[in-house]
């Protein structure tokens, strides 16, 4: 069985390079040349295997959205990606596995210009630990706080796939999402899209932005409190792919999807009444759809509506220890 | 049970501040300011329950232990630390638990100047993940790929503690080493003290320097691989706690524990035969004792020696994924 240098050798070949890192995997610590006059953005997510992916997930799909949920918080910061590190527990050391892990994990980081500078293997469960960091103009990133009365509610492209096919994954919830259908779906779940470009051409525009990993109420719900604000949805107003339509006919079961579900990695900002035409010319630049979906109120709390009357979701979001 | 943003919440109250922390926890990510000039070192090294401390261990110690051994790498850097992120995987949301980590973790963070500025909570086995960032001048880290022929060798502090500690704990090994002086041998495991000081004093002086973690030859062998030299090492020469000498009598056993044991977290470095008062001022400057132990010769590997005679540990070092 290779030993735990070995592992490093594997990923040390494969890296990736960028101009700004002076020294990467192979010493105590990286060394990086942050650029002149920006702000450093940094994030730390981790999954664990059974709790933010099912058992049984392919390896290059666990390495891809490993990375994918970090970005997917710098871009909800408006923040330029540039450097990880991949902390990794495995319960043995299968280089076939780690390959695949790395075929996932490098293809998503050499698109967005990612360079992994550093981190570690030990033994242990299934575990996926990564930092991630990038940067921004001072003063230009887009916070959760600055959400305000009047603002519209925007997301990204569409909310439920992924909550469908883990519905279907691990429920087996065929009488409401049709199995025929979950392949699309799956991709949505296991490969999400941080909406970097998104996220980078809303800066100077939106007020506010958070990507939704606990489900849309949920993470609304962050950007209310920390604005001071209240929020008020149309879930008809959410934007629906064409997969979940035929998936989950059952419009009241959609809903719950749609409105409460994890996963999606989508954007969700809010803008200025008056900057509406700024939001669809960002989102034209970027290459990604964008809907508006509700409008920020005085007060506190997400009110959510469907067929014109208020909507209570069965749940409220996934917090990993809701007991 | 608290829920995970509940978790957060109590981390958030205790993370400390810099002037350099735009934005901490409690947003998509951190925003950070870094200093004109300098280049960024970042590192992460995760600990798991069971494997790199021992089950049982104190939470105030995990939490201890979990920066120490990231602010060690930064300190063979030669790096300024500044702030970390944290992601922990807990069993269950034990608030009591969750406190007493802080405390440990935070004592340290705030003696060294760290702020804590991310990362996440999740349910899964215990284990703990930390990035450290620090900075130091452009050129002045020390690396690993710096030692030449005729160097001298050095370390910080004393060798073995840790691993007479660990050995007793895990192997029950009362033969060699002796129960009744356990106390101040098992600090040393669960509170190692990371050099900064001395890092930050070596630059300019040390040609190449790494942390103690997996064994003095083990590491050692490392610095050589990088720099492609050679070392000879009197194991005889290396420095020894009193409480060491009274636990392990048996000076053989000793010198397995000291050459190859774990988890020192002392530095190794090498400087020219010329630098010597150099290295002793640094030391002096830093209030950490140093000894020099061999020297970097031509060729490649770490040769030991004790009573004058090549000496050959039984094991090499620690691998995580040694079969």
């Amino acid at each position: 069985m290779p030993g735990e240098f070995d592992l490093i050798d594997r990923i040390r070949a494969r890296a990736g390079a960028r101009d700004d890192v002076v020294l990467g995997i192979g010493d105590d610590a990286a060394l990086l040349v942050p650029p002149a006059g920006r702000q450093l953005v940094i994030t730390a997510d981790t999954l664990n295997a059974g709790v933010h992916f099912p058992d049984g997930t392919a390896a290059a799909d666990v390495g891809w959205k490993a990375l994918a949920v970090n970005l997917s918080d710098l871009a909800a910061m408006g923040a330029q990606p540039a450097w990880c590190t991949l902390s990794l527990s495995l319960p043995e050391a299968d280089p076939r596995w780690l390959d695949a892990f790395l075929d996932g994990f490098l293809a998503l980081a050499q698109r967005c210009g990612v360079a992994l500078v550093g981190g570690d293997t030990t033994r242990g469960p299934l575990s996926v630990g990564v930092t991630a960091l990038g940067h921004v103009a001072a003063g230009a990133a887009l916070r959760r706080d600055g959400a305000r009365d009047g603002d519209g509610i925007w997301v990204s492209g569409s909310l439920g796939d992924a909550a469908a096919a883990l519905s279907l994954l691990v429920g087996g919830d065929t009488a409401t999402v049709g199995k025929a259908d979950a392949g699309g779906l799956r991709e949505r779940l296991d490969r999400p899209e941080p909406r970097l470009a998104l996220g980078a051409a809303l800066g100077g525009v939106a007020s506010a932005c958070i990507d939704l990993s606990d489900g849309l109420l949920a993470d609304l719900g962050h950007v209310c409190r920390a604005s001071g604000v209240g929020a008020r949805v149309d879930v008809d107003r959410l934007p629906l792919s064409d997969a979940l339509r035929r998936a989950a006919p059952d419009p009241a079961r959609r809903r719950v999807l749609q409105a409460s579900g994890g996963d999606d990695f989508e954007l969700c900002f809010t803008a200025a009444a008056g900057r509406r035409d700024a939001v669809l010319q960002a989102a034209a630049a970027a290459g990604t759809a964008v809907a508006c979906i509700g409008e920020i109120v005085a007060g506190s709390g997400v009110q959510a509506h469907a067929g014109g009357l208020p909507w209570t979701p069965p749940r409220a979001g996934y917090e990993h220890f809701d007991s």
